[in-house]
């Protein structure tokens, strides 16, 4: 049996705090037992909390106080979770990193120092021995690991093993992404009823960014790899859904491709989180359907056990010889963060980087 | 000064014909004289009429009685609108133009009909030629003219200009339409609220079939022409804004192609209702915005003048040398139908089809 | 132990079937074993159904096939419930109900028959009593039993207590319900997106008519007493949310009455099924809220345990000395339906009426 | 013919203040002459507003240059209409009336001084006598007149003529408000999504407090009178609409008191601006409808000429013989404040305040 974790939530009263409260709560092994926070230091969590998510606030962590994000309050916590707002974030990693904490981060701020990596634990899982370099580097005890911004997750993930196994040329992606997806206050309601909100160049070029990243990294390649090959592009979107961040990517290709072919190679997908069974591993990390109305992101953004950990792929569709149509739906504070977090401490735990 | 026409709107209570009845009621030379509906009538048109549209019902058609759908009826009318459902269309069309009534449609029944107009008067103004041969053949006094889907016109009208600019190889479009596109009762509730709906395959093949046929009229040609060197794909959905269709396409091309070179063909776009000053006619067809977050639905569907007539096209960004991406914005029951029908009636009594 | 109950849901795809469908998945003792529908008979459920609640569809159910409404294919079934719509459910219910069932219904049918239980279990479990007078006179071997319209509870569960308690002279009662109160298809889109829809007299008069018989019948009388002495008036809406209905009363009373004795009286509720510990009674029935900005629809709906089962009830405040303003939340589907109707289940079996 | 006044509009760039440039465009003898901002000063006006109501930015304001709030640039201003943020307005309208200009303010910061009228020309116009006591106290040469609280005028308007005409006793309001009454950016979009946020108990009380000093003024009474006789309550919501309040009443009487003579009253409402034909007098301040699906946000808000001057009220039913239920909606933004402040320009400079 494994050695019970415990583990500090930084942010805990965000969207991304509550999935890691709520996740961790059923974890077999890493329990939630700090929870840090800002404005809300001094309140009971259960009191305190914006619940956006299903069921109540687990009796695990009700009835816990809201603490400062202080390391020396800290002592024997073995990991930290950090889905901190960007810029805040930063800072406070490093000196966590620095004290010999492993942190696992949700936050833009190290997702791109060469020796931090940017993992999917399926997909780019040899990226964790960056660490290694990081550590020595940086002469840290600790060290970080960051998670991919959630819309770059909703491309990547069915993107990877499509250009792990065929000659992709590039992906023209066009996100419709929710609200939870800016935290909390996030986007102004007047800006959105009545309205579609175009998220605009940053943030496009910060998806393209991070895909690239990670699929330059598919290959067993390490860092940030050139992909100057692929042409990717996106065109991201917010609009009135809660959680879930849908994507059409038309998929393009060198050589005549047949979407036949890519669906099997998406069914098949699997990595090493489910070589593993580690705990939160969906069986698959992809699920395909056929409906031609589907995905929904009401209907299948809880896809996967545990619930949210699939992607679901759906309109695949042969556009011409060497171009395919594919929809994506990832639901953004699971398998975009928390989850990924959570799966990313799980796959360090085996690797022998958190103890 | 121009005889006074008298139009009758059929569907005038549906949600194009509410946009029939307010842009005739300001129109200098068409007047709405008759409104045809099915279940309202007999009802004063103000008290029945869901006014899902800016303003109050004017006073031209407040009082006026909702009357069937009956050309004995319509002795006195110049002009048949009609925004009819599909498959109800079809064979009252038929009807009126037999008997000698120019009939402008904008339901789906007879888009495909060889010797049919399928007419953007910027566009395709040259098709109206096909009257003359649908008269003759059918031996009708009348005829049968067609507005094409809003969707289509929506990514047909800007890509238009590009097609006829530049060596076009194909687009790949992702629409995220508005509610009153599909009519009212429409989408029920359930289904668009914390939700997108996927058009599904048929609504995705239409749309890619009009373009086609449009875009292969743009150089001149008639009928139906095949199309098969430019590659057409179109992604479909309905999310909960109540007017207006927001398409995004990622433009190929032959060759390298600027995409300042793009803006400036779509900025200089004109058509015979500009050169005609049609009363209808919108100063610039397509308007293009620079700033990184528009067009967005709620500010901009009723742009230009008269408000809805222009397509309002952004975020023109050069995605490789031979791709471009592109925004546009269609308000769908305006320009996409009663504002398109208005337009092409102008046009048609400017060449003489109409007296 | 319990003897396991089989029980064949009519309906089963509906609004309130899919919450029969997850709490009978969890029962300790009565099963999902049938599946009636009418347009989806002979799908998997999993594949049909609409899962407009939360998780997905359980694998007790998910492979079932949806079967017809038939009662010669029901023969092992122990319990009948059903949430069918108003008109289909009356003759259906009778059929079975002559052939010895026991039927549960949600639907509106039969709620005036002055044999026919209008059953709250914590509020009037004493009507059941009527089941024997309805056996006798209509020489069944089943009965049925019926449960009220989820706006009628939402106001009659929290003014039961009150009226019980205190010299209740009124309520004036302003309602804002949810979309799923309607079924699907239901409330057209464009009826709701920036709107309020008003649900009219006919809607404002059977919630008053259903609430004026629970409360002539809380102080133990049975049938519909006249409860002239109470004036009670509803004003019913339906807005853009999923699920909950929200209802704010100002509730007047005959003689000074403090706020605080209310809020006593409501936090202590309790009533038979919680006596009995029956395994769908929430620990309380009511549960009040301090916080001047709660309940709320989307955090606060699922209140209770099982959730959904606790009305929430907030805004407690003395406006004059003999007036007091209350809101309650109340999940429509859940506690206005499909949970009311299985807590009415196990208290019938408990009191020998289903063995 | 009247002399042209020249006016300012500060918080010119907010959700009032865009109908104070809508509105005055079209003025017959107020011309939008100075635009103050904030964060937008530098800006062109049509360039930097969110034109968040009907048409496109009018072309009198649409080439202006935001301005900052400064009284040395606007020697030549005749009157200032001040929307400003609460907190932000007091200050600055104190300086302007001292300096001379008459200041129009939406704003609450003086609606309470006793020397300042709170004025609803309809309904109180005698209180700008309060000016000459203002202007004396103060030593000032201009002097600050302010228009209520939207949804207090939505209460209040429908009730003056109901308490001028009945002995009533009191009124129990719930609201049900939209979102541009908060301002941009206003409301979180994930407080409202599927949900409905109650405004809490200082929204309510700040509501019946303005409504009682209306209705007190009613009876020719001037500063805030007692009203300990009318006993009022108010709950007050906002949602997801975007311009409309919505507000069910639940009205008492001292005696009994016939729905139909209350229609009556309603109907036959009319006030001094209707008497003096101000411009932006609504020839009916209060529009009654009999359907009993309405009034609708979507639909009505919109009401009398000007298109939101006036109240649309309908559901009007006798409860019981001493109560009656009416429903009122108001455009918040217009009649509840650029309208109204407009209007109250105009009764100013007829009963000679401005020149
Ligand atoms: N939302 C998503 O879908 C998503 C997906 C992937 C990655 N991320 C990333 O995850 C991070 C969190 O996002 P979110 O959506 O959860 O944000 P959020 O809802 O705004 O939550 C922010 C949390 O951080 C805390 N906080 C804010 N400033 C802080 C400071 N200076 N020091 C310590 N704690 C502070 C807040 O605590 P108090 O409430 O106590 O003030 C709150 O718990 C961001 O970096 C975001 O980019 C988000
Ligand atoms: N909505 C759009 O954006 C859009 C854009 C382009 C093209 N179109 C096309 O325009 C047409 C109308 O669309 P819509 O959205 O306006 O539909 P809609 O809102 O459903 O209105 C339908 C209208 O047709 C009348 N009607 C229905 N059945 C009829 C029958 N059998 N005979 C005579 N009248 C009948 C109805 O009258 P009563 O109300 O009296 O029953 C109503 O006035 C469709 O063909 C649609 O494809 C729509
Ligand atoms: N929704 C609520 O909040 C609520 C609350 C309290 C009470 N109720 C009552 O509960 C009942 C059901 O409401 P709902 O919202 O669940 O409705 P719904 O979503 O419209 O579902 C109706 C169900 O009934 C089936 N059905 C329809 N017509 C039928 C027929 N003629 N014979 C057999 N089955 C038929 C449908 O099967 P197919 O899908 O296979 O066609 C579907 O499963 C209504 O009487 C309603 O008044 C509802
Ligand atoms: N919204 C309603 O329905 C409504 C109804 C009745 C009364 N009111 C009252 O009207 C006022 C305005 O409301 P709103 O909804 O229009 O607000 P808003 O949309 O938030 O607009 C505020 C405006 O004030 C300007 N501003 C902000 N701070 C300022 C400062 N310190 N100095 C000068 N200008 C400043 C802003 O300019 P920049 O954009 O340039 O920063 C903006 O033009 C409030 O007092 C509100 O209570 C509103």
């Amino acid at each position: 049996m494994k050695r019970i974790l415990k583990a500090a939530i930084l942010g805990a009263t965000g969207l991304v705090g509550i999935e890691y409260a709520r996740m961790l709560s059923e974890h077999p092994y890493i329990k939630p037992a700090y929870l840090a926070g800002k404005n809300s230091v001094g309140r009971p969590y259960g009191e305190i909390v914006r619940w956006q998510t299903v069921g109540q606030v687990p009796k695990e962590v009700r009835d816990m106080e809201v603490k400062p994000t202080d390391p020396k309050l800290m002592d024997d916590v073995d990991i930290i979770f950090s889905p901190l707002p960007q810029g805040a974030a930063g800072p406070v990693e490093e000196q966590f990193a620095k004290l010999g904490f492993p942190v696992i981060s949700n936050s833009p701020d190290h997702r791109f120092d060469p020796d931090v990596p940017l993992l999917i634990p399926e997909v780019n899982p040899h990226t964790v021995s960056l660490i290694d370099e990081q550590k020595k580097r940086r002469d840290w005890k600790g060290f970080i690991v960051t998670t991919p911004l959630c819309t770059a997750q909703g491309a990547a993930i069915p993107l990877s093993p499509i250009y792990m196994n065929f000659k992709m040329n590039g992906a023209y992606i066009t996100t419709i992404q929710s609200l939870s997806g800016a935290g909390y206050p996030g986007i102004p309601s007047l800006d959105i009823v009545d309205n579609i909100l175009p998220l605009g160049d940053a943030y496009d070029a910060k998806t393209i960014k991070e895909v690239t990243r990670i699929l330059g990294e598919v290959k067993r390649n390490i860092g940030e790899p050139s992909m100057q090959e692929v042409s990717l592009a996106a065109t991201t979107h917010r609009i009135a859904t809660i959680h879930g961040h849908y994507e059409v990517s038309y998929v393009t290709f060198k050589e005549d491709t047949e979407v036949s072919k890519v669906r099997e190679v998406l069914d098949n997908f699997r990595g090493e989180p489910q070589d593993l069974k580690l705990p939160t591993a969906p069986e698959k990390p992809i699920i395909t359907m056929n409906e031609d109305n589907r995905p929904q992101v009401y209907f299948d953004r809880w896809a996967g056990n545990p619930p949210g950990m699939s992607i679901v792929v759906g309109r695949l569709k042969q556009i011409n010889n060497r171009t395919i149509r594919m929809v994506s739906l990832i639901h953004n504070t699971i398998r975009g963060a928390a989850g990924g977090g959570i799966l990313s401490a799980e796959l360090l735990k085996e690797k022998g980087y958190i103890e």
